[in-house]
């Protein structure tokens, strides 16, 4: 089977053999995957020339109809995208949802939200601004949306929810959307967007996918474009200095994977409530989706007097963790998504153990799987002693169920190890004692895009270190991007244009009708 | 006489002969500028340690109070630098009262904007978000100033105003400043931060300035770091470009000079006032330091019916300009800043005019001074008959004097030749007609940072298409950089960090209560 690529208002196959997709858990190839022979530059011209003016001839609230309407199609075929999600991303029930429940909540979150905008074409800033004494001459800052097309590059781990929480971000504004999923996993995409192109949902151009690798995307694209990414550090700097992305200006997203962070406060002492929800956080990140989240906690700080207490407790909640084939119902992690990302783990690994020591992991057997074709790797703990000396365990991640235990002398030192992360998405801080947490806050805040603080006052109701919401920004500075993706209605700022319009009151008066009031 | 630089909080001079800084009339050397020696890396780290938590030690009001200050120091030796605009770079009365006086305004802008923030220490969105069904768990969005510094690249055309609009949106964040003029008319900027730093108003650190070349300033730039840039576009995309700048995410704003545009509507016949409005404003931005604005009318787009008259009309405006020695009394337009200057507006013209006729300017002799040393260009207006089949006429920024006229069919062919600029700072709309200035709003907002529209109403009091204006965005998408800098308090957005905090409800109060109401 060769998945197809919907483009310029058809679907179309790649003519060359293209790249395979695989079952991770018994190494069988699943589909191929290829683009040779596609005109993507056409392609972005056709959703920038028939999809465009389409979604801008609807209001906000007209679009944010659009959106339910993709959640409603999405939701009656959900039972598909878990046989998907099983087969090419060996994703148990609970990880499958996150990424197509995860994704279709997004969507109806955006709906509900668009909604309030009305049936405006344009966003506004609360008020005008006096420019000089001429009281009749005033500006008014407008946000339109742009009339290029929005490029959105997804990574392997969330086939669904990377492209759901993207698109519905730009149909909302009226953008058209081109999806790149991540070739390995793109199956479940192919699948979704059909579903929806079958149901006759959007106007023709709005949504193009490609599958299967689209290198040449950069040289097509212009300045009124806004490319919004998510994968790895390294072709992130690869696209931002590509020629024609650099020296157009084009609207930029970056989001990338960091060395998240999680701080048990000073306070929580083994057989506190804060304590044991710590070691039930950080065990839930290592396993979830086989610990491959860009949020994930890829470095857990602790009080160093409590660090043999929250390695012990670590200890015994991994060794209850069933790995191996998802279709057998003991499991509870799945394996990684492929053979190569398997070897990347463990590479990475390798570098991690010359500054650690492995407290967990290691050789084990896969439950109902050969290990010599299946793509596992075990839940994987490590404790550095010196973490101030260290370096690796700052700067490497291991994007599987691997992370670094490290100890921390007093408030200062353990925010400054967090900032060694050089830039992270987010942030946990558990801890009963609110001057820690706001001096957590104030300490690691400019380095993170969130920060999360857990008691047990809200220990069972809180959303969870790796999980992303939609009304929260999303996103981190330095090595996680410098993005900024969702957090609400901020999010249509990336595909709008602000711009002051100066003139005669009357005139603004009459233009800030047509728009909706919003702050970005 | 060599210029210094202010790093680590020392008067330094470069160690070789460096570059030379010259009258633009005369063509005498008045100074040489170096950095050869000087330890680019230490002076950032020095103002990221030292400038930044002094700085951050105080809150919003009591850094605009700084603001205030540095405003009352200028103001105090305006005439001084008047001097130095008129030497360093040929600068009228009324051109340097514009780069002076518009950066000691933007300064007081600040200063009482500033104020309204109040004893804070971070800012905050208006109201938390709900997560889930759990009450007592929401999201508070906080933005906290950057930990590292503000480098300020900028150009040669405003040595006061463009030190000073960046510098005092930096202050008022509490981010340390390193601001780098450009080498050509960088003795304004040493003299008026000498002052500033003689009058002992910043913290230490607070402030560096480097006169000279430093062109190894991105190997030493962090994640933290924060890059505002004003220039060309080929300089941006080698700073957008560089490994550590693209590598570590580093905020990047650019604002680089582009063909901008100015509408006279369908409506304004000859004799109507906005016609005068148009001529006298396209006249006034080809003039006004000597055309060297990035924000300068390029492209003047007049209905193809009254190309004639407007033609006539410039040619006897322009007809009245005095070019020559700013010393003389008589004269109303001074030099370009420097003979490389003079050659690359010629080159520039070169290629316009294999694409336009030449309506005015040429040879001519200018008031008291040596054409053979100084660095004239005359008024030059082209005319392009065939806009749509040309391509320099909207690529090629000849940055002087000059500006090129072009006739347009319809509303629609006049917003499609407005947006060939590839997007641009901004475009002015001369016209009566409220609904042709709504269409064109919507027309080529997107293309654009800022529109102005002018009707009769408001001719005399509005404040240029050229001119800055601190309450609105300046920057613009594509060719002009993708950058917003200014906009009021919407620019203290590129200083701070802007993080979802998740946790208790009255924990996220208690944040709330040290952060100053902001929407960004």
């Amino acid at each position: 089977m060769k998945l197809k690529s919907y483009v310029s208002g058809a679907w179309v196959e790649g003519n060359d053999a293209g790249e395979a997709l695989g079952d991770p858990v018994t190494g069988e190839e699943l589909a191929r995957a290829s683009t040779a022979g596609i005109d993507i530059g056409a392609a972005l011209a056709y959703g920038r020339e028939v999809g465009g003016p389409g979604l801008r001839a609807m209001t906000y609230a007209g679009r944010a109809k659009l959106l339910g309407a993709i959640a409603e199609t999405l939701t009656a075929d959900r039972e598909a995208y878990g046989e998907i999600a099983l087969a090419n991303s060996g994703n148990t029930k609970v990880d499958a949802a996150i990424d197509i429940d995860g994704g279709i909540a997004t969507l109806q979150f955006f709906a509900r939200l668009g909604e309030r905008l009305g049936d405006a074409g344009s966003l506004r800033d609360g008020r005008l601004d006096r420019l000089s004494r001429e009281e009749t001459f005033q500006a008014l800052h407008l946000s339109l949306p742009i009339r290029g097309i929005a490029i959105h590059i997804n990574a392997f781990n969330f086939p669904s929810w990377g492209l759901w929480e993207k698109a519905a971000v730009a149909l909302l504004a009226g953008v058209p959307v081109f999806s790149k999923p991540a070739t390995a996993t793109a199956m479940l995409s192919e699948r979704m967007v059909k579903d929806v192109i079958d149901a006759g949902i959007l106007p023709d151009g709005a949504l193009s996918l490609v599958c299967g690798p689209a290198r040449e995307i950069s040289d097509h694209v212009s300045g009124a474009d806004a490319i919004a990414f998510t994968g790895s550090a390294e072709t992130a700097a690869r696209l931002r200095t590509h020629a024609n992305v650099a020296g157009s200006s084009v609207r930029l997203n970056v989001e990338a994977d960091s060395l998240n962070t999680s701080i048990l406060g000073p306070d929580a002492s083994p057989g506190s409530a804060e304590f044991d929800l710590y070691v039930r956080e950080v065990a839930k990140e290592m396993t979830q989706k086989a610990g491959q989240k860009c949020t994930a906690i890829r470095r857990a700080l602790v009080p160093a007097a409590v660090l043999g207490a929250v390695r012990e407790a670590l200890e015994a909640r991994l060794g209850g963790v069933k790995t191996g084939n998802p279709r057998n119902g003991d499991v509870t992690m799945g394996p990684v998504v492929s053979k190569s990302q398997q070897a990347s783990v463990l590479e990475a690994l390798d570098r991690l153990k010359a500054e650690a020591e492995q407290v967990t992991g290691g050789d084990f057997e896969p439950i109902d799987a050969d290990p010599a074709v299946a793509s596992f790797v075990t839940p994987t703990l490590l404790s550095c002693d010196d973490p101030k000396g260290a370096r690796a365990v700052h700067e490497v991640e291991a994007f599987g169920p691997v992370c670094t235990l490290m100890p921390y002398d007093g408030a200062e030192d353990a925010f400054a190890l967090a900032s060694r992360g050089g830039g992270s998405l987010v942030a946990s801080v558990f801890t009963g004692d609110a001057e820690f947490a706001r001096a957590a806050v104030a300490g690691i805040g400019p380095d993170h895009g969130r920060v999360l603080v857990v008691d047990e006052s809200i220990g069972r109701g809180q959303t969870g270190h790796g999980i992303v919401m939609p009304q929260c920004v999303h996103g981190g500075p330095g090595r996680a991007g410098g993005g900024a993706e969702l957090g609400g209605l901020r999010a249509l700022g990336f595909y709008h244009q602000r711009l002051a319009v100066q003139g005669r009151v009357d005139w603004l008066e009459g233009l800030a009708g047509g728009a909706a009031e919003w702050s970005g």
